[in-house]
């Protein structure tokens, strides 16, 4: 961080006028440990599953189009493949927990370690083996990518569902009231929104989610693909990858994550502020500056898909400017007034 | 408009969970009358003049470095090659008033007006005649770029003490003080700043330039780089091509532009929202949301160049998603409370 900070007081612009890309930079300098850090190998990493809480009423859409998603993003035809292509990032989609049977698919990361959780507002969603066995499933995803070359990842989320988990997760570890970490979702009325409070109200009533496990807390009340999130932020940071944190799904995760490893805060960027109320709530708390705001409520990576050419700008800013003694340019005189006579005084 | 609107709503994600890129995309179909519109060629536009209020001491850095920037741009180590180069869009660089003589260089656009405005703060920066000339100059230069295909073009600046003149064109138009419009620039100290906004208020008590004459505004107490900005701003909208306005300087250019076309403003696209107070100020007047908000204070088109992903991934958004029917994806269930039978009740 150093060395990138001392190359980026030599560049030809003002010191500091490239604002938060300047520091930027040089926290991507310190988690690579490369002074001039690029990166050309992006994937998108998006874990889909289902939620048994769907019951209770309290998504826009029916369960089914968690799958019928799934196939549309390995067709290439979801928002997420479109922000890919255009940030040179790869889609990495993998089944944790989809409660249908999903077609053979080379390009499908088989995984499924159930289908679908149960309904937490009857009783816990995952066992702790389940929500292990899913930390490690995203963290060898991770593993895999590192061997095809990975300098960059992001996480992404496919979960009809997945914004009731995330708000219950988020007031059992905040300790904040559902009603204040809930957000619409994919658009739930106003009648749904209620229902889902009630849900994640009932299933932290039930469960009694300890505040000080977060292990126990994700299983209680989470799901399949942010438990595996989980385990995509822990292993990327272990091996000093810079992970982007897309939007509330990403950020419960990386909330979870940083429970349990405070040290990977450091390698986590937010991509963009979310409008689930939940997203921002987290970003506070894990003193993260989002790089977008856009006003996204989507999903599947795609703000962190969007932010990698925020990333690749800051790094190649760095890494491609010229020098003031390269380019000859003067650098900035220190003036003091006595060195300007006024024409007018 | 109507039909990418239409057709946004058809894509593979919930209604308006896409947020401002939603409405990027339909504003761009308005702009360019096309309803799925793509960007391939992409110009940023570095118009480069010199400002005889430097004689003031209002700039920390000295006149010099306009005419040295010009040869780091023409050479591809300045902040905006790199950035450029990122977002696939060339650099065209002109002099319009550069104080030194510049080398000959067939990649420079070779414009000069005249050798540097005079000192505001003693009289006219320009002649109406020198001002309008820029603005033709700059609106011709567009013209070129349109034969070359051109269809995204992006606002730059290179100017050693052009946010003197920028604070005091917005002080004059919109009435406002000049140390409520003036900020660090590329990075006065206090005595510097106090210089700075003495300077501006001398400009505008010598040359009482009126606010309902943008035309006399931009000669009294303007640049060529600022007029020429005004010219490369009412082509491009008039040849509906969408215009990404960078930040300080560039804006200024369209605050001018829309009092004398204010149609044209339908045609801008707010890149980032600058360090510069000034700027933030103009975008209210403009009513314009900045896509970024990075701290930026560089100019050179920096933040527009940045924006153009933005763009081209609302663009391909709209382009390339699959549609509900398209991707067999249920569409949003419009659920009433009855048709949910809670286990619990």
């Amino acid at each position: 961080m150093e060395g990138a900070r001392q190359r980026q007081d030599q560049l030809t612009k003002p010191r500091g006028s490239l604002g938060r890309l300047e520091e930027l930079a040089i926290r991507l300098a310190g988690i690579t440990g490369h002074v001039r850090p690029r990166f050309p190998s992006k994937a998108v990493i998006v874990l889909a599953a289902d939620h048994g809480v769907v019951e209770e009423g309290v998504s826009a859409y029916p369960q089914a189009v968690t799958a019928q998603m799934v196939g549309n993003i390995l067709a290439g035809g979801a928002a997420i493949n479109v922000l890919a292509r255009g940030a040179g990032a790869r889609v990495v989609v993998a089944d944790l927990g989809v409660a249908a049977l999903l077609p053979d698919d080379a390009r499908l990361i088989q995984k499924k370690i159930g289908h679908g959780t149960r309904n937490m507002a009857r009783g816990p969603a995952l066992s702790a083996n389940e929500a292990l066995e899913a930390i490690r499933v995203g963290a060898e995803i991770v593993e895999g990518e590192v061997d095809r070359g990975l300098d960059l990842v992001a996480t992404g989320d496919m979960g009809i569902g997945n914004t009731t988990a995330s708000s219950a997760i988020v007031a059992a570890i905040a300790s904040w009231a559902p009603a204040e970490v809930t957000g619409r979702g994919t658009g739930v009325d106003e009648a749904g929104w209620r229902r889902k409070v009630a849900a994640i109200e009932r299933a932290l009533e039930i469960n009694r989610p300890d505040p000080r496990d977060p292990l126990g807390v994700l299983a209680k009340v989470g799901g399949y693909e942010i438990a595996g999130l989980v385990g995509v932020i822990l292993e990327g940071a272990a091996r000093r990858i810079p992970v982007i944190v897309d939007g509330f799904i990403s950020g419960t995760a990386a909330l979870v994550a940083t429970e349990l490893c405070p040290a990977a805060r450091d390698y986590l960027i937010a991509a963009h502020s979310s409008v689930e109320v939940g997203h921002r709530m987290i970003l506070e708390q894990l003193e993260l500056v989002p790089l977008l705001n856009l006003d996204l409520r989507l999903g599947e990576g795609t703000g962190a898909a969007m932010a990698m050419h925020l990333i690749d700008a800051a790094a190649a800013l760095l890494d491609e400017m010229a020098t003031f003694a390269e380019a000859g340019v003067s650098q900035r005189a220190e003036t003091t007034v006595a060195e300007f006579k006024s024409p007018l005084s």
